[in-house]
């Protein structure tokens, strides 16, 4: 399969965030062959599809819950630990495998509609969400939740993921859409011996370890007692070393920013849910600082409430600027690397979150017709990035492919309908208020 | 002319923020005669108009400097002085009347279909402003800007706005479309014996004065030096006392905000405006326990830059968390109310702003075919409030009514073609930038 997306406008999302005129992103096999001037493109054989906005790589969502799409706008008004306790897990006790499909089949279609083609999802049930996401054609990196509750055993929801795993390979469906991880939920959730048994099992396989860490300022306290910081902690359990992406982490100090970045740990930055739930601003500009790779995270539907990753991406450049009181502290350049490579590599890929060369062709393509634009195709290529990142966001969002499939047409799913998916969501919501 | 509006859910805006289920809005020569339950209502004796979604009172924007669309993401990386000085300034000068015109009516019809239907506009080339305004069929209380600088006299600024108010009444237009106001920029750019004497025409004629306060800690310096700060200089200049709105108020003391309280003087918040430009957090939470009437804005979409004044109710509630962490500091309830009934409030105005008897009949659906009204219309009042807020925001506004009349349908102005108020910005946007 050949195809040729052609437009005035490509923004590759290469490390200085170019803006391309006239250029073409060519896609052979799923796989992104050539990007860059039309002029200059070689020979093409195969479909030719001119577009008449902008492309960019599909957005890399690096932390949510999606099925919560069954439990938006509950208790938004509580605070942080009512809000768990009263409605959050009672409901959640109440979810079957079969409503996480359901939830994660809308937050899919909602996620893709918004240009998201990935997403790093820490929940339960693996088998069901995963394949929503097959369904829907996007991408899921699924940390497979692991917690030392009463009634919940880690060992076996840690086997089960190895098991899973080894039985499978990391990666499976055309085009690697599924890649499967490990989800120990924090440190106030699981001792520090069981975070580096984890921690050893996703080490031995390669996988992504994922992990809440420092989301707010009263959930680790005795961790922090005892070992200074959470990423100390972390350290100090041989969790570090692997591929591990911290979400949130909201309160660090300078040493464990340093720590982070020394040993390549990704952030998840979910600046949406820590502004609603009042948990704090992450440190960005700092981290970027130091080198580490940070991508940006809706958090689940429930916490935030709009699976929606270009707002997290202004989200995040306004909360770094007021919080350090400078309005250069983030651009929109940062903010859309944020969202697209930064989040590929906070989660340790490399296939995708750009339109290079080799890695997959997950394109999205924004409609220009749109007041957010009309100062024109061709004003200066900063000026450009911003009435993208600062004013239209992802509204005109038309067309998305993944791995060169085209899964959003018209702004509408190719491949589920999407007032189905809503009735889906609309009857779990339903069962959970009356049962 | 008689409506009457029958919806699933209808959202009047009353100070509880009631949701009433299968409600009607009557509309009697563009003003609201009924609103309440359809089982109910009055007979009626007209058009009745059958919609899926959500009605609600038109959004009320209260600072804004819309027609800057043709200038949207011109410097949006660069710190506040020198965004100024190098891109807004120097642009605003080639700017002619019939440019604030081109970029009035673009802005005015974006708004509408934000389901804005009232903006605050300080700015230049009040006619011209004011004909795009009654061409899209939307409202402004226009503030006639006043300014003390080289080349330009406060005086001649100042008489010709009483010159066109004497003559013209304040308000004209079917259905009270404008209302014109004084618009003294700062303190910083007129003296105090300046601002008193402008205070004093607008006092003579009941008219509103809109005027920028402390919006960032750099920029009245002096000012605050000599008075203590920008709230007690106006009092001592013998501002306070008739109809002001005080634009931003981002630093502000507990004597600046009981000074406030006692004066009656309105505050339009600016969240998004404030964090792009790093101005700070203002104090929401304690001007609303002050019983300070605050409402909502935009600011201009150059620093903004999306003029979506949802955003700016899910911006205000996530800052007013985030900087008191307590994520009950400010719920979806008082941040839809800001939107609407506490920016009427703020303009000193009681026929907007709510869905009430008697009021003008400025009414918005919101369309409920979206993931984020999956979880059903029968989810309890707080649950559908925050899918509106925190979830849905403008993306599904289908339909605006001001004064009764439709002036968007299906999403777009009845009035107005947009891809041809798109193309004006266009061609001013490429004169700016190559002249
Ligand atoms: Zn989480
Ligand atoms: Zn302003």
């Amino acid at each position: 399969m050949s195809l040729r997306l052609h437009a005035p406008v490509v923004l590759p999302c290469d490390p200085s965030c170019s803006v391309l005129r006239d250029a073409v992103v060519d896609v052979v096999d799923g796989r992104i062959t050539y990007v860059g001037g039309a002029a200059d493109a070689p020979a093409f054989d195969g479909e030719v599809r001119r577009l008449s906005g902008l492309l960019l790589p599909g957005l890399v969502n690096t932390h949510a819950h999606s099925p919560m799409t069954v439990l938006r706008g509950l208790g938004s008004d509580l605070p942080l630990l009512r809000w768990l306790k009263e409605q959050m897990w009672p409901n959640e006790a109440k979810m079957t495998a079969a409503d996480v499909g359901v939830g994660m089949l809308l937050g899919a279609v909602e996620m893709l509609r918004h240009g998201v083609t990935t997403s790093a999802e820490m929940y339960f049930h693996g088998p069901e969400l995963v394949s929503s996401i097959l369904a829907v054609g996007s991408r899921v990196v699924f940390g497979s939740a692991i917690l030392d509750l009463p009634g919940l055993s880690w060992q076996s929801m840690t086997s089960e993921i190895t098991t899973w795993i080894d039985a499978d390979g990391l990666r499976f469906g055309p085009g690697e859409r599924i890649e499967l991880a490990f989800g120990p939920h924090s440190a106030y959730t699981l001792t520090p011996s069981m975070l580096t048994a984890v921690a050893e099992e996703a080490r031995a396989r390669d996988a992504l370890l994922m992990v809440h860490v420092a989301e707010s300022p009263e959930e680790d306290i005795a961790q922090r007692a005892e070992y200074g910081s959470v990423p100390a902690l972390l350290k100090a359990s041989d969790v570090l070393g692997g591929r591990v992406l911290s979400a949130h982490s909201v309160h660090l100090s300078d040493d464990d920013i340093a720590l982070y970045a020394s040993y390549g740990v990704g952030v998840a930055h979910c600046p949406g849910s820590n502004a609603k739930l009042a948990s704090g601003i992450a440190r960005v500009p700092a981290l970027l600082q130091a080198g580490v790779n940070v991508g940006l995270g809706t958090d689940g539907p429930a916490s935030n409430d709009d699976l929606d990753l270009f707002e997290e991406a202004r989200l995040a450049a306004m909360f770094a600027r007021v919080s350090t009181m400078d309005a250069t502290a983030l651009g929109a350049a940062q903010a859309l690397l944020m969202a697209t490579r930064g989040g590929a590599a906070a989660l340790g890929r490399d296939d995708i979150g750009a339109l290079e060369a080799g890695r997959w062709a997950d394109v999205v393509h924004i409609d220009v017709d749109d007041p957010a634009f009309a100062t024109g195709l061709d004003a200066p290529d900063e000026q450009l990035l911003a009435n993208l990142v600062w004013a239209s966001g992802a509204r005109r969002v038309t067309d998305v492919w993944v791995a060169g499939d085209h899964v959003v047409a018209g702004g509408e799913s190719t491949r589920v309908d999407r007032r189905e998916a809503q009735a889906g969501v609309t009857a779990v919501a339903q069962r959970l208020r009356t049962t």
